[in-house]
């Protein structure tokens, strides 16, 4: 956040003005083969993404892997969340980046920095990763916003994904890496996205609320006395 | 569901019309030491228990363990979903079953089986549950919409529940033994109280339903020609 | 196997010549919300209960809990491996045994020992397992040839079993309970159907048979010598 | 707490007025043999017991087995949180029960509720247990208090527990079962003690004290405004 | 050892002098099927109980399965451990029980406590456990001594033991409760066999004659100085 | 598949046409030894490779160290699925790339990529693998269709194949990376073998083609009306 | 230690005269959320690191991320065992080195070699760790004193800091890299450092004091005889 | 083994002629904080890699951390199975390589390859692994002949080990590559050193033999028809 953040630091991490988030193939038929995490906490971090993404503006491009057959349709938060997003269909392609439509929509952002997630892992997010590394993108791969169908496929991917010097990265630390202050006015907004991909966040807040209403309660009825 | 199912069976299950749902102590500060559920899927075990009881008519008692302090406040999900439902103050009593007013709402909806989960469950829930199981009532206790500060803690009340005659039971499975027939008014609102408890079965409906429709416009197309 | 084997042991046993196989909602819209068992594992298990009982001339009856909807159809193997298992339509009751028609079926069998296994084991197993236990029958609760949503329902599961006199235990040992005796012309299927259950056990006889092979050449090499 | 607590519940309940705290053989050398609950957590459930059954002056029975020996000393907290304990020195026995004046010990406390922790739990608190509640002893065995040298064991035990009719529990539970009630003058004191055997309970209470702090400040805030 | 220890506790242990060891088919093809434990630690817990039964003069018989077949032999640590145990063949019946000259063995020992241990614990165990329970004999199970083709089956064993009467244990707490006093002649014999079920034991052994060494010579430097 | 693929993409993919299937040590006795995987999931991933790799024409090497000894036999599966592989048999060399025949057999490909599977993961994949990658080889390694002898080495060998530059993959994501378009005329095959090495898939296709014709015979049932 | 140790040995270790230790966000309310260490033995490393960075007179600097708010404060152990440290309050940044007084103090303390651990490793810890990677610093992530709110987000974590030349250490090596020789005057505070990372070493010293004292005074008894 | 083996293979393998093996600080009482590897398998791997090293007459060096104090002594199995070692006291330095007559008499070997193993892994193997590396030395840290305090540290070594360029190995893999083939006189004990490492090994072996035997005495017995 260049123009909130006059710090100098941060050149490490990812630029929220070059980034765009990729969604591939979070549909619910693949969902159900998935086995490194759990589909309700895969959702909730896809929905996360999804959020923070719309928020700070970042070009959402959505893609889906044969959605009439057992694949299934592409999980619907999709749709609600980011009614931007550019949806690129596929003729077949497991590959998106073997898709001329889906690189040339990449392209067009403009971006060099590419947020990758996807179903699966192994897969969905490996080959456009890797295809996209080599064309010469800075490259992070969600990994707790994708899923693989066993622990030992997601274990490899990780190694995979690091070998290549594409960057594992998990949801919760895309959400801090766009977001860098809490002086911004978007902060309410993204203290609630936090929530969504850290539910024990939320049972934080509500401790404090509540807490801090004690506090004021007790001063109000001892400044009464 | 008597006035619902015309068939003998169900003899060995709970019985819709003497059931109560007591929910003791979901605080968001004790929610910060459970380890043997998540807190994510506490909290939607007890949305999906407040649910089906509002839905199908259950008294639901509501209690907690000094809310002003360190303990915290009732999860907010409970006043959303069930607005009629009797929340019994406490005295400092850590076993509401300590709580004379507890004992009288309790015995105040004339049910003999009752339906607990709480914050801890080898605390909150089992030692009104040993005392309700004393007094003759049938006692029920749902594992996964409660919470202990351990796995070892968690292994330890299952037993002492089994041993004690409580019955231990799921939120799936207290659904399920509510619900008892799809033929009935209320059975897509059920269903959708199934997603919430088991959110896998969220996405075998999403997938379930995408299906049909590529089959209803295949058959449509195969018309056509 | 009284027929089979002359001994006095085995009255602690189940009685095969007294025994019935129920098959409870083994549907693959249920499998993919299973999660304590792998759909793999589970599938095996069926399709080795289903063998046994067809080997041995027991009873099979089948059921679905609402097949046209998302709990999906019956798995195929089940048509396969017992095309004379007789299968009993529900008109939505969760509780097979609410359903008139099932428990005639399983009256009609004049077997007093129930074998059950099904999605959810809490749910589907668990209520008719209850209900035929009340009515007086001896009731088995194949756990792996069932699935649960969580394996906190599945701990849980076991407990209420155990609790309430229905005697859970495994694909194997039925197998094994059934078998009872090598001495007997079935031996080879029965050696093959372990292999299905417990699939290292094929591993075995597979080493086991080419050491053999290496002996017997060895000897007759050395008998040339 | 009959003297505190005027409630007619809790009859299922330990009675805090007929109880005593039998620890056996915690001692360094048999700890490092432990291996179902970490060393640290087991020293810091035996500490938090022995400082709820000092402040609720409970008799505390210690004993070791070959202390010269390699199972070593009993762990120094025992003798700092609780010097009024007695210590029973055995004469090689195995199990403590088996020592007449470990008998004797327990049976002048007068006290015919028996709360068990030590190491091992399959050996050093069953045997006891056993001989305890065939002696009409109504026996609690606390189990996170005690240890097992395998996880293998620890289920077992917990079983064998539950099959003789000795309580299986834990800490947090004891705890709360001899405070019962937030209304008395020691509760600061079993606060802390909480602490102890929940550590996670600490950070909720700072973060709550914290949070008190800031609502009480900004409402001075706000009152000078 | 009722003629080593002139306590009167024990009243609720097993009786050594009344006591049997059944070792049934510990082959090593059956063993490549365990999944519960590994089998190192299954052939040492099997040779821990084989010693200290030979030690105490505890009647061993052992048993298996088609030893000519993919079950493979017996473990040969049996024979090395105990040349004098009863070696029952079998006619393919999978329940020992089943087998007169077994149950004709088990009786000529005229004990009337069985400790059981064998592969598979669902089947080998617990057919012949039952059978004897029903006979009227007291059993106990080694489960660590035992093995079970998987997680789930060796929970849901355990739990059908519990249900049966059968008392579950482990290896540690049979050779403890056989034991009983340090102070007999075989008492460093049971050292060792402790530290072949318990192998941290001997590390603990070692680390304390060191520790015991250093002190006495540095006592010895002392008295020099 | 660039004679099916139009698209630029895939540039950091394995190519088709350049690679070779080496299948290493797949001997049952080898397997009884492996803890990483089950031995029914390395099976099943090593028949989905050997289909995928027939269908596709890869030549397909196999050997076997010592296949008259303890190591066993090569799993049957191979010469069923792949009648065209090229068994090279060694003179005792652990490591293939020892044996001037197995290294002479590679080259005669004429294929730079090696797609290697085996068990141990650690010895039989890892030192072939090393020495070819040093010989210039592109190298995958397989890590879910090998095996390793503990969860411990399956993570060092992980470890140690990312730190060499061999790349890690499983089974499903070589599938995928040979496949690479659903517009093929082998796309229904392909579909079978996914549901070898991931069997969920195959309750995926199930439901949905239940679904589909659900959809379709409703639409039929509509028109009608 | 140069000033310690006079061998040439450790080039390849961090150097202590050259090292700061920064303590990032270790505040209550984050605590909450960690789920890859317990807060207990998250709070004993922090404590472990702080201590010893005292005793070896290494700068230290703590922040906090907005510890009026939900994060809370920091836990109060740093304040009492590095009263010394420099505390550098923050304007919202998430990432530490965004700061500019942080930075400035980090490079006062003209040391080039940061040990760094905070709350969430993922985020808190990374991203100041690769921007001060990026200038220049040698940088060791502590991930035993850090936490993240997932075990797959630790495992991902663990592989970026891997991928990006941040050295992965824990706490305990960190202790060993600094204290590098028992021959100093520290030696026993150091010990007793240990204690706190590792409470199974207490454990040990105990035993081991113990065996000392009976090896002492055996050989008193000995030497009177 | 060059001398053994013709083949041009092994390249990218260890080079037995020149390796030599580093046992660091396998000690009791520092065994008893390890807990990422059971310290019977450690003391097993330890052993294993003791034998193979002096029947294939490496260099083996052995050194120990203040044996006279809590640490413990070494494993008196290094004394048995290889009484050519050469041990090297040290003066109190935590990093052998800080000790100089240690370096020395690693330098005196000649050799450029160096395997070690230690506990902890994270400290007395890291450190003089690092040390060995950057002094030019090919480094393999054997992780399962090593021990570290946790889950998490020992996660974080092996990334450690592989962010530097020393080879993680395990202990069936050092073997293997010493090994190398089984056309050697010492493949006897080299097998029966397998066992040693891997246990299931030995099970595979006896059931092999068996088998044999049977179709040797099989082939006999038709003969004779």
């Amino acid at each position: 956040m260049g123009h909130v953040l006059p710090s100098g630091g941060g050149k490490a991490l990812m630029n929220v003005d070059d980034a765009a988030l990729l969604l591939l193939d979070h549909q619910t038929g693949l969902f159900q083969t998935v086995k490194d995490v759990t589909v309700a906490e895969l959702r909730a971090n896809v929905s996360a993404l999804t959020r923070i993404a719309t928020l700070l503006k970042l070009p959402i491009i959505t893609t889906a892997s044969e959605p009439e057959g057992p694949n299934g349709p592409l999980m619907p938060e999709l749709a609600e969340l980011a009614p931007h997003a550019v949806y690129v269909p596929r003729n077949g392609e497991v590959n998106a980046w073997d898709n001329d439509l889906f690189v040339q929509t990449v392209e067009k952002t403009g971006k060099k920095t590419l947020i990758m997630a996807g179903v699966w892992t192994s897969v969905c997010v490996m080959f456009p990763a890797l295809d996209a590394k080599a064309a010469g993108f800075n490259v992070y791969a969600v990994v707790d916003a994708s899923g693989d169908p066993s622990q030992m496929a997601s274990r490899t991917t990780l190694a995979r994904f690091a070998q290549s010097g594409v960057v594992p990265i998990t949801t919760n630390a895309v959400i801090c890496e766009l977001h860098r202050t809490w002086r911004r006015p978007e902060a309410a907004e993204i203290a609630d996205i936090y929530t969504v991909a850290t539910p024990d966040y939320r049972t934080v807040m509500e401790s404090y609320q509540k807490a801090k209403d004690v506090g004021s309660a007790q001063k109000q009825y001892q400044d009464r006395m």
